[in-house]
């Protein structure tokens, strides 16, 4: 399929080979329960901390404040219920365009939602107006999987500071953590928790050319949460079960390599989805783009095509051997139009011509050109 | 290390190469996210589907009742924490040797712990006695991991078809489950949930030759209970995150090799640990033995070799290339002697002068001739 057009990076990224070669000693040679005492074993539990210490050093935070996790499904799980099962009866805000691993935890406890502007960008006095004496956990993604735009972290964090200045002033010992889901931003930002102001940080690797089902939670030392699955005590009592290894190593590696040349990246995939937005607006009339002018990440484009079934325009681009998104992949299987679209003021019918092209590695200019040109005739 | 002599196969199996195989086309090639809806994901969703029916062939079960998991404690605390959580304020048993992914989810709730025997069997009468008007769930192991005793879950099912019985005279409309962690049984025991009256049976890759953190839970249609991870729905609505179809035809494919070579396989590797134990009785006076006459499974050798330290003798092991363990990975990180040594009534003493031996695939007759030897040697 080498003709085939992969514009879902945002839905899934092949294994990198690099990264599988880091991976395959622990499939059938060491592969010894490292938290067992024998020597072999002892072997494969330094390979495991290396692992960690490699994301800790990308985060730059402490080996002990990074938590393997079975993917960003379960980190976002984790952040959420493991926070809000700490402090019964406290409060949540997250954005309304949060990833489904958010909402749907968010549901289970107070939880309040903070509307986003119509590019899809945090509104900041309604975070500020949502916070009460009550809320412990405020969580906003990265980057939005679906429309792309980057959210203002370092702003929030700044809020926060404020409200546990005044808190303290009353005597309101609550904490107040930020939370960030960072699945869609590991190929093109930095990840260094300090200059994001977050608390706590998702990270996974089926994003980054990693391993599926491998991801972390950041956890910065003295936030209390509670684990969601216990057992063993594995993960410094934080996630238990037989250790990964492959999984980790694999993430440690995919992690180290998408940061080691995400600056660069970043310019090479920006320039590509500028050049395919232009081609968009230049060849077919009526066409949105649905991003935002200042904060939008490199690799997605999501355009409406008014009038159009995004379904049926899918799969016609599937037919001439273009892949690309109606909405998330996670919401694909049910037949809602996207949250994430309704919040920034498309109507159903909108929703419902809108399909998400994301783009990755193997991205060039002549694939986004014949994108264009195939878009072009389908919707003329 | 071609004269390594592995005897750890309880902690972890390395992957058999043909599993391997079976899951390298979805690292780099097939890496689609299932759930989106292009040819390419519908390929790659169909192939989940076939490992999912795989499996519930094993099980006797429909694919549907088939949910994967991030391995065996995951599969544990979807089990418990899933069922304790749709019924608030009811009781769970749990046996006294369960393993910590199933002790730990319990101790969230209202449980009780049911007694063993001597010689690690499940009490019945004990059970009985426990059973009362808010049970809802019975968890007990099929094998156990460290003593290897095989737990009688027929005729517990038969208890709780009793049970369920004078319930209904009763106007009492609760339901009781009986989940069973079938972890260390895969390589040779039958499956089959309707024999074995489970409700929920947990099953693991990392035991069975397949890849680490894969793992399955069966819920037969109609038993309620509540997700642990939310988010995309995946798997149901019962296990949300990006499926691993790499680990789940993983899983399916050790399952298949591992079930169909079981009857043969159990027969082999029971003759090498008759042979084990007779060669230790003969050679080591005053060793013991922790295990049942009748009820116990073909891997797993528990000794206790009074006034040797297992620490030490497990590091002299390990020196002249054998590896054994003192009591299960997972619990030895802590320092805390076995909770399931001290159930069969060993003091504290004794649990630290005790070493689990556990057989696998490559697993012969010489290595336990040398592993007599040298246990003789460093003993005496």
């Amino acid at each position: 399929m080498s003709k085939q057009i992969y514009l879902d990076y945002a839905a899934a990224t092949p294994l990198d080979p690099r990264v599988l070669k880091v991976m395959e000693p622990y499939f059938t040679k060491d592969f010894y329960n490292p938290s067992a005492s024998y020597l072999a074993a002892r072997g494969v539990r330094q390979k495991l901390g290396e692992a960690r210490a490699d994301i800790a050093r990308c985060l730059g935070t402490k080996p002990a404040e990074i938590i393997f996790t079975s993917g960003a499904t379960e980190a976002n799980n984790l952040a959420i219920q493991g926070v809000m099962n700490t402090f019964p009866g406290k409060e949540l805000l997250v954005s309304a365009i949060e990833h489904e691993s958010i909402l749907a935890p968010a549901g289970l406890f107070k939880s309040k939602q903070i509307k986003v502007s119509p590019s899809g960008i945090v509104d900041l006095a309604d975070l500020k107006k949502k916070i009460s004496d009550d809320t412990v956990l405020i969580s906003v993604m990265m980057v939005n999987n679906e429309i792309g735009t980057i959210q203002p972290l370092r702003e929030m964090a700044a809020t926060i500071k404020e409200v546990l200045k005044s808190r303290q002033k009353f005597g309101n010992t609550l904490p107040l953590y930020l939370h960030s889901d960072g699945a869609q931003a590991g190929n093109y930002f930095e990840l260094k928790t300090s200059r994001l102001g977050v608390d706590l940080l998702t990270i996974n690797g089926v994003k980054i050319y990693g391993p599926k089902q491998s991801g972390a939670l950041f956890i910065r030392a003295g936030v209390k949460l509670k684990p969601l699955i216990l057992g063993g005590s594995q993960e410094f009592g934080m996630r238990s079960g037989t250790e990964n290894l492959a999984g980790a190593v694999g993430l440690a590696s995919a992690l180290g390599l998408a940061q080691s040349n995400r600056e660069a990246e970043a310019r090479r995939v920006n320039t590509l989805k500028d050049f395919f937005a232009s081609g968009i607006e230049k060849n077919i009339p009526g066409a949105i783009l649905n991003m935002s002018s200042n904060y939008q990440a490199p690799h997605i484009v999501s355009v409406t095509f008014p009038g159009v079934d995004n379904e049926r325009l899918m799969m016609q681009l599937d037919e001439a051997g273009i892949i690309c998104a109606v909405g998330s992949a996670c919401s694909a299987t049910n037949n809602e139009p996207s949250h994430v679209l309704a919040a920034i003021g498309l109507n159903e019918e909108r929703a419902r011509s809108t399909l998400r092209f994301s783009l990755g590695r193997q991205t060039n200019r002549s694939q986004i050109k014949k994108t264009i040109r195939i878009l072009t005739q389908l919707i003329s």
